[in-house]
């Protein structure tokens, strides 16, 4: 019986990278959460223990800090591909790379209707996400965000489904949407305005969102990521999942109250949850670029 | 030896109450977590299981549902006083009500440049809160909010301080500053328009924390709730509780490279925690208007 | 008109201190999670930003790591106490200081059948809890724990209760009672054994919740609170938090299935929350016991 | 240009089913978090919002609550087995069923040293898990738990690792190594006794993680798998997904302290990450067993 050594990858996960631009009295703020994984000849390090192939993770933290002075932190996407390539291209033994970065939104002040130069509130909205991968098949970067979270609270219906002996749900006509939205999406370029691209990724699926008259929620990712795609020409592909956060009409009858459509529970669990992907069909192939930890898949 | 039942209160607690103001085609979204709670002549309840004076909290779940379509969520300070007044006058044995309510924001989606008029994206900012109590005493609100997360990026120092044996810490006249500030401010009267109030106490906060060239984050507290007293009448008490989010400069100089204020490592644990209270000389007694849950105190 | 700083304290909060205790092959390992906070003639440090009265919370964190070597933390009540008595009799500006501190529970690894001597799992099971106070008026110490997760499958009722125009709730003889308890219990002394003291409350509460036929959640935690009074001459006082965790019982009806008792759904929000103190009428003052944060009251 | 949906599926998530069996005075619980998902012809619910083959994810909660009634819930892998064959045989257009499933653990009370009948404690140590597929190619089955929070105080090393110009990290022969283990093994039947081997595994991994001097977490990882897939036939194939749980000795010098391995601060972020896979040569393919959702992947 032979026992063998799979998938693997070793890292730092979380470096919170806070990069402050003050090339002028306007300063800037990049708040990164940073993770960072490498691939490779580790094997001898499970087996034996033996370290010599080894970047310590706590080296992969100072490199993360130190390239977000070297290479700025503009873009996530380009930060990730300068630690990505580094990683693989000055570090012998790295085969593989992936940087998976998240960037926490901020607000700059406003005293008195005038936008203040070095304070800032967190936005809290929809965390922006990154991918990169680095290998020897190439480059790839997955864009995303998540947890947008939107509702409409009209324009949605749900009917005419499967019936079994378990199936207890009317049907509705008028319901709140809702969901808390983590979207991917993969380019087939690293030569892309990634900023401007990720706002406007944003604003086709809000659209998309609160235009259709949705059949489902299944419907309404279908045309989001069908959107984007057929909009935005450097994107191939966009993975989507969608816990349908239920809002339920409260009944108000027993105490002689009509409630149409304006008091509802929002509940916790359970929840729907609709995943999907959406391909273009001239996507080059993926490789390694969704590829995410062995313990984890 | 005699033991006896002292404090005690009992309620519903979290009720997710979702508001939707459906009266023209342009509709409102208030999205509530509404926590109730009754004092009075509960005592038999614990001591003999007697629950012949004891509002089931489902009916208070129920009353605060009904509440969202009786008296609409316009202001979660009038619905929170219009629940708390009906269980006081309108539910024979409660002598004292306390209602504690959070709101969460939204923002209205906008598509090609125009608002839509049934979508809303969460705005994920500070939350939003209120606690009204009423008892034969009076009518007490506090208006406030949770996890306004500020940062400046300059104008914060520290030194000067008390040195001993366990002192390692240098002394800094340039350093990020950075809380996530929970305030509270009570208010010496119920005619008060309360959404004014709210945005303008916040806007004064965050115009405190910018502009004071701050020696210490309790200074920066002291101005910013002495500014609301000042400028806004119908406060006459503010308490703030601030941890101080600290944000360490990196040293990249073992890497060859300067860092003047521009990478920082984000800590999460351990935190300054500074907490303070601001009081107008004037203030009528405050009542039960901070009490909280006996286990909680 | 005249604005005047009220209550207020400083400190660092959530200093997580791991102390293994090495002096034999056979470690110990003790994990907290310790909140200092001093109280004083800090007002010029908020009305001018004059820091000379002023420990810095780093000085108070480095404090805490270095008690734990000087006095070890064999139980955080007596750790907590000298770290308090260290601040006000050792630091002259220092008029009061509290310490709070949670325990996480380890259980060692039991490897074929004998306990291993420095390999642990975390239990996972309640949290351990101490506040402690000194000041001018004398040492206040507060144990207690958060969390306990209890349940009960039978032996609970709920009938009898007040009924109005929003009730619609059903009584029942027989249901799930489950809490998430948060208790706490002033002593009379600081000679105390404290982690038999701690079992053993622990082990009293376990028994009234489990052995009394519960009318109310409200009857339980007064038999709780009651009995360890009556049973530990040292404890004068508790204090209960319980959310009551809902278990609704599924109707399976529209699926031809009787449920007796057997399938529920555990309900997240809303709660019911009962909360309650009771006394020995021979209790000391209290003193600033329970007194905390002025922000958070 | 043609845009296609790719991978999808949809499903019910956090049903939170308790079970009670009360057969005898000696009641048991089993307290689960359920999460159903179908894959199949679904194409048009995505692309025209026609439900005509979507059973209602309603419907699969009610399925997932009437199951803990019909077929019971003794062992978490047969009853998620016995809802992905009726929902893949049962329900017409289903085409695979994933189910996975979380399991607390709860600890009977123990009153003056006998069990009680029907009041347990939460124990909250790690998460039992499994994830169950059926489809066309078979049936398959992953245990496994998640934040198994293991520690040793000693008996860990980490040297001889690869320096780059961005290294700092110092050699060290005598390390606390902490990890909040995520560990998931496939079993190549499904006539298994799945409860006792779930404590064979766990069992297994802390004698490993216990009594290996490890020279770096991946080989602590790699002697875990190997060990499980060596002792227990049934399973095949063993991913682990580790934190290295940073303890940091605490620089007690300038206190005039030592600190021979006693006092350490535990770290939040970041934190390393090592995941790895081990398999059996003779492992039959795993299909499904592993694919999780699109947008997560």
């Amino acid at each position: 019986m032979a026992i063998f050594l799979g998938d693997n990858q070793y890292g730092k996960a979380e470096n919170r990278v806070v990069r402050i631009v003050r090339d002028s009295p306007r300063h800037e703020i990049h708040d990164l959460n940073v993770s960072t994984a490498l691939r490779g000849p580790f094997g001898p390090a499970y087996l034996e223990g033996d370290q010599s192939n080894v970047l310590p993770t706590d080296t992969q933290k100072n490199t993360a800090f130190a390239f977000a002075k070297l290479v700025g932190t503009d873009s996530i996407e380009n930060y990730g591909l300068a630690l990505a390539r580094h990683f693989v291209g000055d570090v012998a033994p790295v085969e593989g790379a992936r940087i998976e970065i998240e960037e926490y939104a901020w607000e700059r002040a406003v005293i008195d209707g005038v936008e203040h130069d070095h304070t800032w509130t967190r936005a809290g909205r929809e965390t922006r996400t990154a991918a990169v991968t680095v290998d020897a098949t190439g480059e790839y970067v997955i864009g995303g965000f998540k947890y947008l979270v939107i509702l409409k609270s009209t324009g949605s219906e749900f009917a005419g489904f499967l019936v079994d002996e378990f199936t207890t749900l009317q049907e509705t006509h008028d319901r709140v949407m809702a969901t808390s939205l983590v979207a991917k999406w993969r380019f087939d370029s690293t030569d892309v305005d990634w900023n401007a691209t990720y706002d406007k990724v944003k604003a086709i699926m809000i659209r998309e969102f609160a235009t259709l008259q949705s059949l489902a929620l299944q419907q309404t990712l279908w045309h989001m990521g069908k959107a984007v795609i057929e909009e935005i020409p450097s994107i191939v592909e966009v993975r989507l999942s969608a816990p349908n956060k239920h809002h339920f009409l409260v009944d108000l009858s027993p105490f002689g109250l009509e409630n149409p459509g304006e008091v509802f529970i929002a509940a916790d669990r359970p929840y729907g949850l609709i995943e999907a992907q959406v391909l273009d069909e001239n996507a080059p192939p993926a490789g390694d670029a969704w590829r995410i930890a062995a313990g984890l898949a």
